[in-house]
């Protein structure tokens, strides 16, 4: 039995609803959003700059730096806003990962559970133009076509996880299992990912 | 039901093995180095050439032209050797998948059967130390460190792979199943194939 999964995804490919669900069939804590609400209690930031933030560290917006602010530990100082949230989401997982069994999507747990054997990795991903229309059905339109905000999410993804790992983002060795869900479809994906958290 | 599988795999990871095990038990053809007869027989190329060059093909040795051998149709006089070589598997995989269900294990299959929809493209792989033991325990050992032999040949793998297809090899979103054969296990591996093959 592996007591944790995380899991990543292209963005608009079902990775967070196969998160979601196996969570539940497990029966275990699911975080994603609820990540971001265990980091602003322990840093105080707003928790949509954390939402934005937490998975995109490495854009230019985030390079406001923490030079002088009341309440940040001194060995924080200096850091740019974004690592020094990289450092508390990266602690919050660490703590989560020991306290109970869990689902996580997304925010490099992978890489950051790497050294526990009782974790599952699992990308989620699949071709453009399924995910285009995925995310037209479940978000709507906007001003930007649906091919160019998957790939400026995608790269923001990808940069972000470079950044902080060191590795290439959706390159297969960095997961234990990777599941095209266009073609292997949501629930199957969840059967996949149960089956085996239960039997490795 | 998918008709055809397709296997890549790191070198060492048993992703052959797992396709051997998979076509016994789905009772479809096999091809891997069985693809290498058929080939010889299209071109008349030394069976060895052919299974050094068939994965390898973007290495110096093989640029080696093929102005004026006899027997070669006009229209591939002029291409390096790799490059008839690739035109030619790509051929008799086409057939191969035409003809009759089957698995096929290496040789960019999964790029060349891509507008096929009946395929299911899986890759294999695992972390380094695993793959030494393995084949140091299955080939023996060799001048080289397993370590370097493992490097040297997924260079080589990774290198024709790119050459031919534009993509990169071991990218999860070439495939639609990726599989770490060190925690999944080659047995288990060959049991999420079946049983993805038979319900997809």
């Amino acid at each position: 039995m592996k007591r944790i999964v995380t899991i990543s995804r292209e963005f608009g490919s079902g990775g967070r609803s196969v998160g979601k669900k196996l969570a539940e069939r497990l029966g275990v804590k699911y975080y994603d959003k609820e990540l971001v609400k265990e980091v602003a209690a322990e840093t105080g930031f707003d928790p949509s700059y954390i939402e934005e933030t937490g998975e995109h560290s490495a854009s230019k917006s985030s390079w406001s730096y923490l030079f002088a602010s009341p309440g940040v530990p001194g060995i924080m100082k200096g850091m740019s806003a974004s690592d020094f949230l990289w450092c508390i989401q990266r602690n919050v997982i660490l703590k989560l990962a020991e306290e109970a069994p869990c689902v996580i999507v997304g925010r490099c747990a992978d890489y950051i559970l790497k050294d526990r054997d009782d974790c599952l990795n699992v990308f989620v991903h699949a071709p453009l133009n399924y995910r285009a229309d995925r995310i037209v059905r479940l978000y709507g339109e906007s001003d930007k076509s649906p091919e160019q905000r998957l790939k400026d999410k995608d790269k923001r993804r990808a940069n972000n996880y470079e950044h902080y790992t060191g590795q290439k983002w959706g390159a297969s060795q960095n997961y234990h299992l990777c599941l095209d869900s266009s073609v292997i479809g949501i629930d199957r994906c969840v059967d996949l990912i149960e089956s085996l958290t239960r039997e490795l």
